[in-house]
């Protein structure tokens, strides 16, 4: 067994096969993948890995079968998953996800062959463990891939507290211990016990004030375009692909982008924080239907057009058009007056989130500051937008970040 | 200037009118007063006083002044505002206020006949303050009383961090540092700046979860309502009056309890903590609307008759009947886009709160756990309850408290 | 099973005879004494209670049983021993138990009688335990009354975290999950496994910081002092005995005082803070020997005969030798190379700590502030003191606490 | 001003020259180097970076500014050192600082180069103050350089505290807001006022804690040992000399390491954690007083010989033999009595510290587990080591990390 220190939950105590794959370079390899990306461009202190949340997940995994009872071979495969769930993340984790999904098939939950092949297959298999049986639980398959990847899953538990603790912001705090005690299944559905709606409420709005304030940062969603694009860039200019491109981690990705040409440019602007600006930043209501719709091929073009016409690098314009809100926890479930219920049918919280999401949704139109007015105007005629009240509503984030420098 | 070291803002430097206020018996009697009563029969850490958070409020609303550049006597006045805001509190705070309230006409933030006379009546005339205006701070009154008492007080910004300290309940740990930093006067009214709905809905958020997890927690409500009786019993059978009572501290009532014939056998159970139980614990839903209107005195009748038709003594039937939820927040002002908007009106939150908090009220009629069936079958008859599915529901409260042992 | 949150250690689980056992009037009272007495008048937050307290040392030896394998009778025993160790303690804790001892010839954890009788025996019994052998791990007694009393207890691991938590003041914030995994038995002796001198260092460091900064810091002296003398005064002027002044709560100690005419002085000066200021405060070194091996009686006489001289009532004259500093942590046993070792003997912090003691050693004479230059010059006469330099040395305490202003 | 937020300071505001140099690639730089290196593999949640602490002691020099009553000119010059002073790390910071110093002559504190050139130059320039003396300030010099670097300097404060937040280990937990407090000048030199003995000696104990238990774990020390002999061959065999290395980011030296032929087997091992392991680690008793004056060279041939015996690869033994400890903290300055003393002279810990460091002083031999056994046998011999007890004492380090798994 081995004892280790983490700065959340104190000790985390590994063992089993958990503790064979802790040794792999697969689950090493995520000491170099920050959590949150581009978010430390907002929040100075958010420099966590991916390996340390793992550690974490399992160590909650580990709770909640203590407290559900579950033990043996289940276990194990459970515990595997959660200390496995991450594995398959690319450099900067979700930040450049969408463009080698584009590229590969495959987003960060999909990870059969990296559980089959190399050591980690190799331990699992040692173990009677079935690789594809745990990949399964990583996407959340099955009755107990509900506890990987669901709605009360111990992942979305240990990030909130985690990013909470390295950002600074109180916002995800959660009683993640309570939660922990208060799951059961029922028919193979785990829901929380009776006397429980605040408690799955809690996680939910711990959520609805961390989406924006962190995750969904004006800053951090800059950033994390401009990192894309790059990234995209240094695949259409390099011998590099998309496979290759996922398994880097952050370093790796880092110095090639430094050190190429295409992207040397942005590597300098990313390295001292010279960020784009938004020229477009409007809410859902001002958005005509079909640019929601438009895919990514498209949304290059439009890039380059206006880029075109403001006479400025094509590389300079980029369009950010976020997916349409969803409120996956409202499919939670609660065990009311003895019948489950569904969070999203109890609650009037739910629905009203989901609102207040939409309300938050903006479309960002981001460039150099210099160009920012002129791409703005041109980009709104190119894009059909009819904004009243200016092109860059809210523009002030509060005091969360620094943003204010760079604007 | 003094400086004291508290457990939730670190060091508290004390000047001014505030640090001579401080040394009064008025002050110093708040020691005495514990911030949330018989919360402390839930949450056994919670012992804090009315003392700890008065400073508590004192230097948030010192922060808020830097912020906001008030300077000077204005500075002056709402400082000792704040340090006075709760010397009108009675024992066990807010548990028994409105007893007090019943025979003194006089809530906790009644202060003007309190500030005006003895030793704080003399500091604040010294330092040229005028009592009278800063018992109108005290109850909210004029452009500055919005900061000791309204939507965006220092107060709540004090007693949410510092009751989630001490109960170990994370839910009430908001940022207070961001609040006060985002405060500004637009046109004599107290607002949140631009980008800040999210940080008016963290402080809705946090007390919507505080509330029935802790401040309204059925185990404090039981154990508030035996108080409340007891001490009405007190007054009945002693020559102790409200304005007494109203002055005494938590020692003061409990050994007074304890010593007086009529009310020991309660002052055995709270002391023992062998409280009540639910006989009947119902949603608004189920409550004919005439009983929401019932006076004190028709209460007090209504459980006489329960208790002689259910053969138990008059004392042992205690009927509870909250008022309806509102959501003061509701008037929270921010600005968006320019303008400064209600908080209702703008965030979606707010009227779903509203109606979470209709959907946890709760009806509770409470009586030893040996008659709890038999006065609750009785009471439902009495009250003309037609409760489906069981006169008390959601009887179990989760983990949160050591609630189980008594029912 | 109850669980309990609790500020410190979150979720405490109580079952068995520990949950049997909390339910009782014996365990009960501990809500109404305070762990620290009057140190609250130093650290307002410090409000914490011997119930909470008694729940975490509960909770820290039942971690301490897992991680030993130690289960069954001997794990019930161990557990009831470690809720029931403070069930001896009367009001204010240790502040008033020298003289509770001088009366009674019991200190707080001689508890064999308490233990044996009442419903706290009648369960002890139900669970075929026997009391008289729960009171000897309570006093220490035997292989596993270590784990209660001794130099490594969970009752030190507790307090020092807690009160850490509560004063706001850091020192004591050990790493009380590494000390529990890192306890063994070896020959019946709990010791810290290979590696961990440090790990015992900081036990002893966080005590060293925290004595002079908390426990005996100067104000919470006096005050002490003060409680003390005016108890001796209720128990010479009414029919309260000291071992009816041992079973009372923190309340009825305080009322006692307030309504009794020999005592309604001090406790007004303790209500409102108004307390005696140091007339003398000397190093070990200016002490003659003869002086501390005084008596109970003989101090008295000589304050009386101080008071006399200086003529103030005899109540308003307070001498406090306190014992010579003894380094009881110096036994605690470590494992080095394979051996057990003393601290004191491994450890050149131990003696240094010891000779730290030493030095922060005062005698203190308390009076009113008004009186205290007469009374000190006079007392200093009479002690045969010859202190160079003052009669105060430093005088002031940095700025941990709201001490300045009353002195 | 741009208002940051911190994960343990909260918001720290920035302005004037400071907020100006926050955006130069120089002070940027630093998001990109890790505070403690390779302590990340024995704490996985260590991954601050110079960054946020840079910011933090910018921070906390502000406060104590603010406490000294300085103001203008000057103080901006200690804010722009605070925030500079770090400026001069390489990637991993202290961890190839030795060998970049030989090198280059350099240690990290040497900033005059750096803040006289590029736009960090242009900035104080503009801003009217010269980089020499900021430079100078770095260093520690004049009156006000010990604010900087020195005793009590707010570099010190701020590291601990925040080792402690990212590492999990709470004995840094220091009360800085006590110490920042209780800062004056007498004569030009910083020192600490009356009353304030404990208040020096808890931020040397916190330092004597952290040392062994982070600083110097011992896995800490042989990763960071191989890190820096990569370092070296890197150097040796590609054409980046010392300079380029210091300027280096982590992610370009780890990038460098893994793709450089002479060095891809320690990136691997790094990457993977496969690390090297004690094969001898002895007692500054054993080792014979030439052995600690050996210098660079000399011990490069010493390894050369053992593997050369050992018939194990040159790269793969490694000598370490720390500097003796010193204990600069014995020269901090507290007013005792109203004169300034020593603390090295006034508190009897300073000289049990300096013994104890010396008790926990180890030479070590490092290599890879297959050959750990030989190695260690021939370089005993080689180095006239005679040790009692073994080659290896105290080869465990508790549960304060993953150690035991590589081992």
């Amino acid at each position: 067994m081995a004892t280790i220190k983490d700065s959340v939950h104190d000790h985390i105590e590994i063992s089993g096969v958990a503790e064979a794959l802790l040794d792999t370079p697969t689950v090493q390899r995520l000491r170099h993948i920050s959590q949150l990306g581009t978010v430390q461009l907002v929040y100075p202190s958010a420099n966590h890995t991916r390996f340390e949340h793992s550690l974490g997940v399992y160590h909650l995994a580990d709770r909640a079968l203590a407290e559900l009872g579950i033990e043996g071979r289940e276990a194990e495969r459970i515990r595997a998953a959660a200390l496995l769930h991450d594995v398959g993340h690319g450099p900067f984790s979700h930040n450049i996800e969408e463009l080698t999904y584009r590229k590969t098939g495959k987003y960060h939950d999909d990870v059969e062959e990296l559980l089959a092949s190399g050591d980690v297959g190799e331990i699992l298999r040692e173990h009677d463990l079935d690789p594809t049986h745990i990949a399964g639980l990583v996407a959340g398959d099955g009755q107990f891939g509900q506890l990987v990847s669901g709605e009360l899953d111990v992942d979305r538990m240990d990030y909130l507290v985690r990013d909470a603790h390295h950002t600074g912001v109180p916002y995800g705090t959660i009683d993640a211990e309570r939660l922990l005690r208060e799951l059961t299944f029922v028919d193979n559905e785990l829901v929380l016990t009776e006397g429980n709606v605040q408690t799955a409420e809690s996680l939910l709005l711990a959520r609805a004030l961390m989406n924006p304030t962190v995750y969904m940062h004006p800053v951090a969603r800059i950033s994390k375009a401009m990192l894309r694009r790059a990234s995209e860039r240094l695949l259409a200019t390099t011998d590099i692909d998309a496979h290759e491109l996922r398994r880097m981690d952050d370093h790796d990705l880092l110095v090639a982008l430094r050190t190429t040409q295409a992207t040397e440019a942005f590597a300098e602007r990313y390295d001292e924080r010279r960020l784009f600006k938004r020229a477009i930043w409007t809410e859902l209501q001002h958005v005509p239907d079909d640019l929601l719709d438009l895919d990514h091929d498209e949304l290059r073009e439009l890039e380059a057009t206006i880029a075109d016409r403001a006479d400025v690098p094509e590389t300079n314009v980029i369009i950010e058009i976020p997916d349409e809100p969803s409120m996956r926890e409202s499919s939670t479930r609660v065990v009311v007056n003895g019948e489950i219920r569904n969070l999203g049918a109890q609650s009037p919280l739910v629905n009203a989130l989901r609102t207040a999401q939409r309300g938050q949704w903006r479309l960002g139109v981001y460039t150099t500051p210099s160009a920012a007015e002129r791409v703005g105007r041109l980009a709104a005629a190119e894009l059909g937008l009819d904004i009243p009240g200016g092109l860059v509503t809210e523009s002030r984030q509060g005091i969360h970040a620094t943003l204010d420098e760079f604007e």
